[in-house]
């Protein structure tokens, strides 16, 4: 273990909306198997984390997902799965965790990682984890920046300042927004732009000072409940919802107290089935055929794709290209490839329709 | 009726290959409502010939669909279902329904038409059954000849020569097999050719008397069947597989015997799903969908073609043009529309696969 007092904290929540029909409230992203290895996203989070950090894991869920959870986490210790009674966003989910840490060690410092995040070279990913472990003990809010591939534009991005220290850490110059193809284009040639994968590792109580200083209610709620447990019910639906980029990440950039470390691992949000597809190999024999499942269920003729065989069906393909197909027992999708994103306006209007057995 | 004489036969078979996995061997194509009237193209066929034979109608269908056929057509005497122990082509199966008519009424005249087409104009069509019937009745072999809309190269073609009588009839100069492009071009313009539906009127004895010059042993072999019923079984596997095109039609076009009623109603064989799609009409508020069954099941973002919901499943399309959703229990086809016709392809390798399943 690097450091006795680290510890990983799970968010593990959203729908992954844009994984519709495979994805969805009852059965979020993170709890699928989406690499084909046979773990889920939560499952191999946990895998990437334990050699530093053991089991000094927290994950914070929504409550009706604390079994499913517990089932695939059999070494997680039950204190150490928090409920939440409803969804606050990720400042209520990361800031209870710290409030918890921060009660059981005034010296824990903790990493937020994201449960439905798939990421390429390990080593290099806990080499950068243990580097803004290291500068998160000086006091820093650290981030971890991930080297863009290309000039995406449904990412938010970092742009690094100034070195810090003798380590890789750099200060963060500002968070930006999700931008337009040229801004990430100009971004991406300054060389100065990181990719914002939500991860975060700082000091409980920094973190919770800083939340304090502009969000004094929220900060105040998240102690008081990790003090008394039992008051959860009573204060968690008075807690402010905003995500903790708004309430904490940028304007702690702003006083210069955020710090960044560059990482050079493939990273993947997973953030729809296009992302899926490149994670994924081709399958044998069929050039451009990229299926998660059994890939004994498809028969394609002249076909290139994205395929999720969900059932016992056969999916049939015939001349067909950039195609995505997700086969479930109760819904078939079927979508061009560059409009991945687009499936979410197909679960809005289920939403809006009152299908809540499909969504 | 037009004619006490008159009686329709309908061959009742073929799989129905390229509209899988709608149509397979065990739910050949003409047992399927492919319009979405609530009747099947069978019974379409049989409620089209009603209002000129009555119940004086021959089925000829496969042993394995005797019973559906049956209970599709409840008001088909049980001595006019006339079940082929196996096939052996059409001549075989128009033959047989010829030689029982003609056993029962030596005036016999019958009128061919297959039990898995659509018919835009029946009124039209019914006028030039009639005028078929008319002009069979002197010894001539008469078929309807399909004014083409457009230069198919799926369709054989008639060529129509000199003006027979007073009625609308022509003799036939020859028939052609399936042209190409530029040949088919230049069948419509020069006026002369139709499409060849494969629908034909003729005195039962006259085709039986035209094949016993060619084909000798076929016909006295369906003459002994329909004087013999109980020799059905032993001489069936015997009799040569053949189409009645080449076994009558052609060879008696080339001695002046044929003649051709020329037909101006719609007349689709409904010969894959793309064909299929322009018999349908666009969804309500979903223009370019065309969608056989509930289009409630259907949930459509950007996106045109022709959509099979078969299922209880919702079938949910995003940004994807002219395509081709089949859904049925246990095979799902997504296919290109310009493909269509490939669908073949996908049933050749799953029967040569052994799987009778879903073939």
């Amino acid at each position: 273990m690097s450091n006795e007092h680290f510890w990983a904290v799970i968010p593990a929540g959203g729908a992954g909306t844009r994984l519709w029909p495979l994805s969805r409230a009852g059965s979020p992203k993170f709890l699928h198997d989406l690499t084909g290895t046979g773990r889920s996203l939560l499952q191999s989070t946990w895998d990437r984390l334990e050699p530093l950090t053991g089991a000094q894991v927290l994950v914070v869920t929504g409550v009706a997902h604390v079994d499913a959870v517990a089932k695939q986490l059999p070494d997680l210790p039950a204190d150490q799965l928090l409920a939440e009674p409803s969804p606050r966003d990720s400042m209520a989910a990361i800031g209870w965790a710290a409030a918890v840490l921060e009660a059981r060690d005034p010296e824990a410092v903790l990493g937020s990682f994201a449960a439905d995040h798939v990421i390429g070279d390990e080593e290099e990913f806990r080499a950068c984890v243990t580097a803004a472990v290291a500068a998160a003990s000086d006091g820093h809010v650290v981030t971890i920046g991930i080297e863009p591939t290309h000039p995406a534009t449904g990412f938010g991005y970092i742009e690094m300042g100034d070195v810090l220290g003798d380590g890789p850490a750099r200060a963060v110059a500002q968070f930006v927004e999700k931008p337009d193809r040229q801004r990430a284009e100009g971004y991406l040639a300054t060389g100065r732009f990181r990719w914002n994968a939500g991860m975060f590792v700082v000091r409980a109580s920094v973190l919770l000072d800083l939340l304090a200083q502009w969000h004094p209610e929220l900060a105040a709620g998240l102690r008081a409940v990790a003090a008394d447990p039992s008051r959860l019910a009573e204060l968690w639906p008075g807690l402010e919802k905003i995500a903790i980029d708004h309430a904490v990440a940028e304007p702690a950039a702003a006083e210069g107290r955020v710090a960044v470390v560059p990482g050079g691992f493939r990273w993947d949000d997973v953030g729809d089935f296009a992302s899926l597809g490149t994670l994924l190999e081709d399958a044998h024999g069929l050039p451009g055929v990229r299926v998660l499942g059994d890939a004994d269920k498809l028969r394609v003729l002249d076909s290139t794709g994205v395929i999720v065989p969900g059932t016992d069906r056969v999916v049939a393909l015939v001349g067909i290209d950039d195609v995505v197909v997700v086969d479930t027992p109760d819904a078939v999708l079927v979508m061009s490839r560059e409009r991945a994103q687009d499936v979410k306006g197909i679960v809005d209007a289920l939403k809006a329709q009152g299908r809540t057995d499909l969504t």
